[in-house]
């Protein structure tokens, strides 16, 4: 079938802290959010500033919710990426932030590393060449 | 800081069943393959067919590898979002390629609903209004 993937949907321990990651840390703005009464969740929509780019949707389940099953981050979500003009200044910037790199992976011709969001995301920051 | 999101790595347990799946059900084309010898993993990078829009990487880690843990799908990831112009057809094609709805939800004003990939993994159908 002829699709388009419009956006990744991570689910969030805690919405607060995890809007505040997403857009202090990382610099995304909140484009929308909406409290779903089927599911009892509220969904912020994110994306990079620039309003460029794939969307980022964070999913809240109150207490109460048939979806609040007890968080573990598992490994379907293996990382989100995150492009930045300098790696360096990015990394000492999120580790002013309390978060610092939990990986580095060097490949010949590229230069990233990763941090991890409120909920044990791994994030991936890489320069953009 | 001033980051870009640019694509999200879902891990995949079968990498041959989750290209076919993302490729053949949803559309989506295969963009690059590469193989990672740090990490002892295979990166395949999709896009929608119009290569437009966010990419997805598959990644998929050899027994050996460090990050071969074993796969539970886990709560970070609640879905991937799909567009597509027709939900019925599309659920319908879903279903004949063995992914049937599990979840259907009706907002005021929206159509989707969700099938899983191989992995487990919640994907979203919505009918692009």
């Amino acid at each position: 079938m002829k699709t388009k993937f419009i956006y990744t949907g991570i689910r969030v321990k805690d919405l607060d802290a995890s809007v505040k990651f997403y857009t202090h840390v990382l610099g995304m703005k909140e484009r929308g959010r909406t409290t779903l009464t089927a599911s009892k969740g509220i969904v912020v929509d994110l994306v990079s500033e620039d309003d460029e780019g794939p969307a980022l949707e964070l999913n809240y389940y109150e207490k109460g919710s048939r979806f609040d099953a007890t968080y573990q981050a598992g490994e379907a979500l293996d990382h989100l990426a995150f492009a930045v003009p300098d790696l360096n200044a990015a990394l000492a910037e999120a580790k002013n932030g309390g978060h610092p790199v939990v990986l580095e992976m060097k490949q010949p011709g590229s230069r990233y590393a990763y941090i991890e969001d409120p909920n044990g995301i791994w994030i991936e920051i890489c320069q953009a060449s």
